[in-house]
């Protein structure tokens, strides 16, 4: 991200780099506190500098309640700040202009039979849906493009159509409108790498300009309740280890992270495991100790939004690591630790690690769990790009993640090595005895099958998602093939290889908000004062993604509604400030 | 178990039957009350009366604390009363009295390697896993014994030994005791449909003449805390609308059970949907609430003991449904709805599930989680017995899950018509319009490896388990057969079908507990007074279901632990005890 900093000039005083290992201030209690004494008072207190935290103050913010905004990292951006920033808009206004009706029932059903497709019922009222999650999907619908349009009016985030994004289910007949509902920040490179620092840049800067407090360095470790039960605050901590007790006569929101970064909760709630990921390192999971210590519901904790990482990055801890969101190459397969090709490797990220996590009920293991990607010369020569998190990168970038050999065998033999450094992390996979025997076959059958340009075994390529999403860079040659996906790996090395696993983006479950955003207690009912969005909240979205931008588009739209609901709130006591901080 | 009721006599004062629809009290707000008055004074609050209630009573009282038991529904027993009861005891007295050596580094390698298969490390000191759950899989191993040892000297549960049963991972190598670690309780009959009523009756009647005083129809709703944050009692509320509160001078002990039956939380957590399960019909998930309300630790709450369920029994809620844990039937074999053999009819239980719900990520479905179970007329007559959800069952027994058809062709239009009915249950699972084409393939290759014995497809029959255990009733012409679990279909009529889907015998997330029972905070620190057993807490076992009475065994050890932890708390102020009920 500094290169690209440079490339746009100076650093913006809030926006810095995707989030490092910088001290932040470690973890206390999550129980919340009944002491109504505060060094800053305000209306609404915004937690978390993301698109959901930036977006929510804005829209606060303009309706006239005053805003102070506390962000753990030393600086603003969360996961956003990392992202290309796909915003996924129905019924947006480019959309409207080219005469393409995307009604709302067509949507609701889209997203109903893919967010729980074990509950999609067509003639259901809520299409087989709970009665929340369908007023979600509803108000995700009617206020996503009324957000995304203030947010441009304002100046905080001007947008351009991204039409050539499809969504990651357009096959199915419940997609009625798939390749229009994309919008993406005005002015974006064309690899779009720079969407995210884009959007944070514009969207801080007009907070600050409309007078949003931005605090970084604050970590939000609890709420503060009334005799009501009504949230009024939080205290925060600092690195330095400052306790700041910010009150907020009118509302609480978070709109932080996941939990993708604490291995603790990954094991204890997430379907499919996980190895890591690449949200923010700042996202821990604060809000799920944080709100159901003051009894909101944890829902929808199982799901995330999955993509293959690399392992070795993911180990490594890397800050910058990107999730491999397109598997790049053409002469490029993947296989797993016995040499056997067993899933399409252009399948949509999310649906990719649910493939890498199918269970083998004799063997009690994940046998995809390590997916090899493998490719030869030609892929290395027209596929290499140093962007989002793609393993095939140029000359001069650092492949330490890049394994080679001038034959299969030694490929496998270099492969068997690095495996063994990783067995602590991946369940003890090795290399099977007979590996090179069997990745052999499989490349005879890939060669063949890439020859007449048709994958019978997985059916790559035959998806437009696959081509113009996941296809990776490739050669001007390939669009000429009858796949253009499908290429024979050359006969001579040498061959590349790298170690995929499942991660996540980031996770999807916390606590529940209804659709004004504001989180509901144990009977349903909402905790006063206390609202959410983004990754930190139990997503409407359920097992799916719905699209690319599918995070970004209705994060915007709830909280645009969330703002609304605030601003009705009643202005609760918050009592006299202290002079001084503790 | 009306019926076994009168085999054995009179119905005991606490022991009626499986919980049925019996108005029990409604769920109020789980909120934990500060207030400290209390109708009914004890040392130890019990919630909940199957295995790890009752068992925890009793440990609790023996060391000479009093104790008072609440149990929500009108009836003693929960889950196990519907239970064979088979427990698994590892290092059991038997065992050892065989010579045999059932080493704890055994135990401790079986239990991690398949509990956490994704994080199995040979080498780790904790074998990868997480400290604490080593340390339960640990407590597990010291204390199963002696708790069954002690239940057995003191009447509540005398034993014999199951040798017949096996380890349902026998085929890794790390499994090295792999038929011994079954216990059952004395007098079983020799189908062990009586073997949870037994305990039962056995561990209530010891529980009463020890002096535990039961009350039935109390449903707790909250926990009493104290200025401290300590437990020192809880709220419960009658059927009648009456509210007792009872003070525990010591401690609250959950034992109740999971979320089976709470279609919200089983939605928001699950890692594998389910449409419902065979626990008690008064398994909701009250500790998830009432702990977490409290401030607990939510753990493991992706994982279920899994089994399938009948689809149409589960639909219509029946509280004697029993799980099909054992899919019978030779010539039988189970297809979805395309037609398609996809699976091992044989597989243990909680494999079996997860298999049904393997993801298509082309078609955005789990293509198999209505399996439709189809045998002939040979079946029918060999294998027919109505014990533990068998779809088969004699002449005179309800077979209204039953679907017939005198062709292939006649039943699939008859398979056809009921899965309409089932639409809103099942994501609009329809028979595929080449249904019968398809099966008919389907079964001509049944056919084919039936008559050489060899199931190429999915190896039914190639564990010792699969035929011990999950063979289902089976002629004596079975055993004489190649492969005893595969017989072709008849090529006449009738055929006969049933619907199976996936279901929970009980989920295993709640709050966690350590070694001790000790429930555990946002910090990992006990909250004082809170234990917990059984399957209303996190289970240790992660995804795996270790063998047959991997529930129970391990349930009683806790249990055990629990007691000798709770003999050692203080003795709480809980105040002067109010004259009347509210």
């Amino acid at each position: 991200m500094e290169e690209q900093l440079s490339e746009h000039g100076s650093p913006q005083p809030f926006v810095v780099r995707a989030a490092r290992h910088e001290p932040v201030a470690p973890r206390e209690s999550a129980l919340p506190s009944r002491e109504h004494e505060f060094d800053v008072e305000t209306d609404v207190a915004v937690v978390g500098s993301g698109c959901a935290g930036l977006a929510s103050a804005l829209f606060t913010r303009w309706l006239g309640d005053e805003v102070v905004l506390l962000e753990k990292a030393p600086e603003l951006g969360g996961t956003t700040l990392k992202s290309a920033f796909i915003y996924w808009v129905p019924n947006n206004g480019p959309l409207q202009e080219s005469g393409v009706e995307d009604r709302e029932e067509d949507f609701l059903r889209y997203v109903a039979r893919i967010s729980r497709p074990e509950k999609y019922d067509p003639d259901s009222p809520t299409l087989g849906q709970s009665e929340l999650e369908y007023s979600l999907y509803r108000g995700i619908y009617e206020s996503a493009w009324p957000a995304a349009k203030l947010l441009a009016e304002r100046g905080a985030l001007p947008y351009q159509h991204a039409p050539h994004w499809t969504d990651y289910w357009h096959n199915l007949t419940e997609d009625k409108v798939w390749n229009a509902r994309h919008l993406m920040p005005a002015g974006v490179n064309e690899d779009q790498t720079d969407g995210g620092l884009i959007a944070i840049r514009g969207m801080s800067r007009a907070a600050t300009d409309a007078g949003v407090e931005i605090r970084t360095g604050h970590r939000v470790q609890r709420l503060v309740l009334n005799d009501d039960g009504a949230v009024v605050g939080v205290v925060a901590t600092t690195a330095d280890g400052e306790t700041v007790r910010i009150g907020a006569r009118k509302a609480v929101l978070f709109g932080t992270g996941g939990f993708t970064h604490d291995a603790d909760l990954r094991d204890n709630f997430l379907a499919v495991p996980a190895v890591g990921g690449c949200a923010a390192r700042t996202n821990e999971g604060d809000f799920v100790r944080i709100g159901s210590a003051a009894g909101a519901q944890l829902r929808n904790m199982q799901f995330a939004w999955r993509c293959p990482i690399n392992l070795e990055k993911a180990v490594a801890g890397d800050p910058d690591m990107q999730g491999t969101f397109a598997v790049a190459g053409d002469s490029m397969l993947c296989v797993n630790y016995k040499g056997e090709r067993t899933l399409n490797e252009k399948l949509p990220y999310n649906e990719l690690v649910q493939r890498m996590y199918d269970w083998d009920p004799l063997g009690c293991e994940f046998p995809n769990r390590v997916m090899i990607q493998i490719w030869d010369g030609w892929s290395q020569q027209h596929s290499a790009k140093d962007f989002f998190g793609n393993s095939i990168v140029p000359a001069g970038v650092d492949d330490a993640h890049v394994i080679k050999g001038d034959t299969l065998a030694e490929l496998a033999d270099n492969i068997r090595e690095r495996l063994v450094r990783y067995q602590a992390h991946t369940g003890n996979v090795r290399l099977a005895d007979d590996f090179v025997t069997r990745l052999e076959a499989t490349v005879a059958r890939w060669n063949e099958m890439s020859e007449r340009g048709v994958d019978e075994d997985f059916h790559r390529g035959e998806r437009e998602v696959e081509i113009t999403v996941f296809g990776g860079p490739l050669s001007e040659e390939a669009a000429e093939r009858a796949n253009p996906l499908m290429r024979p790996l050359d006969g001579d090395g040498p061959y590349f290889a790298t170690l995929l696993s499942g991660g996540t983006l980031d996770t999807k479950g916390g606590p529940r908000i209804n659709a004004s955003a504001q989180v509901l207690d144990d009977q349903n009912e909402p905790i006063k004062g206390l609202y959410g969005a983004g990754n930190c909240v139990a997503s409407a979205s359920g097992r799916a993604y719905w699209a690319g931008g599918g995070t970004l588009g209705p994060m915007i739209a709830i909280a645009y509604r969330a703002a609304q609901a605030i601003h009705e709130e009643p202005l609760r006591d918050v009592g006299a400030s202290r002079s001084a901080v503790a």
